[in-house]
């Protein structure tokens, strides 16, 4: 089944648009708890909350070799109903791309990828092109630097706009497969409602509410599509970290609940 | 030391802008050599005529949590006075940004990385904060698609300039440390002697000779600054797959050397 469908399937089983972020850091995690034990116990405690999981690599790259084991290990104990992003945005050229390809739609088996659109199509048609697979564009990023090259306006088509409003042009050219989504910040509310307005069916994949600010009323109400649905709010930390003590699990889920409930009171469809 | 002057270092002793790119595919090595074993022997046979090796590490990630292992071995035989680059094009958020620096440079111990700009100077500042730390930003990529965001117009201080460039200028105004530099593409040699007169002490990393087309002439009569330095040209395929055969080391070396001298052909100072 292809990640989208995967993903429907999941919203709907789960009633739930709230994606986990995988972000271990081990100044935050509970003494005396490994890893992979803490993620795992997270993922059977939300795994009937979260529409899907969302790992950033970085956090397991930062643990050396033994890093992508644990990745998997943690990655095994999501249920197979539940889509897996790997939060990576890679960006490469093409026969590069296609070593990255290897990585993570291979050897990790994750259901979808994010990437960096900065090198163009060539380094992005190699996610692309596996057409059961996810592909999501950075587009506007949640953090106070996305303004730096992302809100500059550009001649595009006879226009100006901003180059992040490109992206997502570009990105829907490219979305054949009906594959492509784009990371659109919760701290950029106003864009995600114009985004939306010009690509009524993409798939939106939020990050920033919590400890970046960004408000979930604003990004549902504006981003979500004519179904209830065509977005997922990310959140990490918030979770994760919600106690440092024996009681993390249940924290963790009584802090996903409340999201998946704060998500759903301003959801229509 | 820091990576800049460990670069001039051993530019000086080994008399060459050549930097190595260490990208194993399988199925272009000889039979019956391991991983680990061709690049170690690739590195012994060209350490005298490489100013710097630039492992990219989206070919060792595509070989599962042994790639890691792998790559570490691999960066133990270079000798300890060439400086080693990872090429990771990595780019994320402060806080996840602060997790790909302690893969790069705590667990590899890279002297530098390239890393991407898209997210702006906060995606930027954990790797540059480094001050003994190279890193390299994407600018002007060599590859056909870099055109479809790189080369658009943008309206930045009051001209209207390509992204690119706009790139360039901000990488100048983040390097207050000496320690960043840009890669731009041998395919776009009108646009490495723009920006090396715009900048003139910035450190370009050049790829895209050979299999992809740059010429070697253009790029360094273009690039160099006016000490004959401030430009490396990387070559990875034509050095590593000159042979497939058990004389692959000494066919690489013999390949090193013809690119050594055919870049100093056109480089004064």
């Amino acid at each position: 089944m292809g990640f989208i469908k995967k993903l429907n399937s999941n919203i709907k089983k789960t009633g739930s648009l709230l994606c986990i972020g995988l972000d271990p850091v081990r100044g935050r995690m509970p003494a005396g708890v490994s890893v992979s034990e803490f993620l795992q116990n997270i993922i059977s405690a939300t795994s009937d909350i979260a529409c899907c999981y969302k790992p950033n690599i970085a956090f397991f790259e930062a643990m050396g070799e033994q890093g992508i084991q644990i990745l998997k290990e943690v990655m095994e104990a999501v249920p197979k109903s539940t889509p897996l992003i790997i939060d990576a945005k890679r960006g490469d050229i093409g026969s590069t791309a296609e070593a990255y390809v290897s990585a993570v739609f291979d050897d990790l088996r994750a259901d979808a990828v994010t990437i960096n659109p900065y090198m163009g199509y060539d380094s992005c048609e190699p996610f692309i092109k596996h057409k059961d697979k996810g592909v999501i564009i950075l587009c506007r990023t949640s953090n106070p630097g996305s303004g730096d090259f992302q809100e500059l306006f550009v001649e595009y088509g006879g226009s100006k706009i901003p180059l992040y409003e490109v992206v997502a042009k570009k990105a829907s050219e490219w979305n054949k497969y009906g594959n492509i989504g784009l990371v659109i910040g919760a701290t950029y509310p106003l864009e995600i409602a114009k985004i939306r307005k010009q690509h009524p069916k993409m798939l939106f994949l939020v990050p920033g509410t919590g400890t970046q600010g960004g408000i979930i009323k604003e990004a549902i109400e504006n981003g979500v599509d004519l179904e209830g649905k065509g977005i997922i709010i990310n959140s990490s930390r918030q979770i994760l970290y919600a106690s440092q003590g024996a009681d993390y699990a249940e924290k963790a889920r009584e802090a996903a609940l409340s999201l998946k409930e704060e998500i759903n009171k301003y959801r229509k469809g």
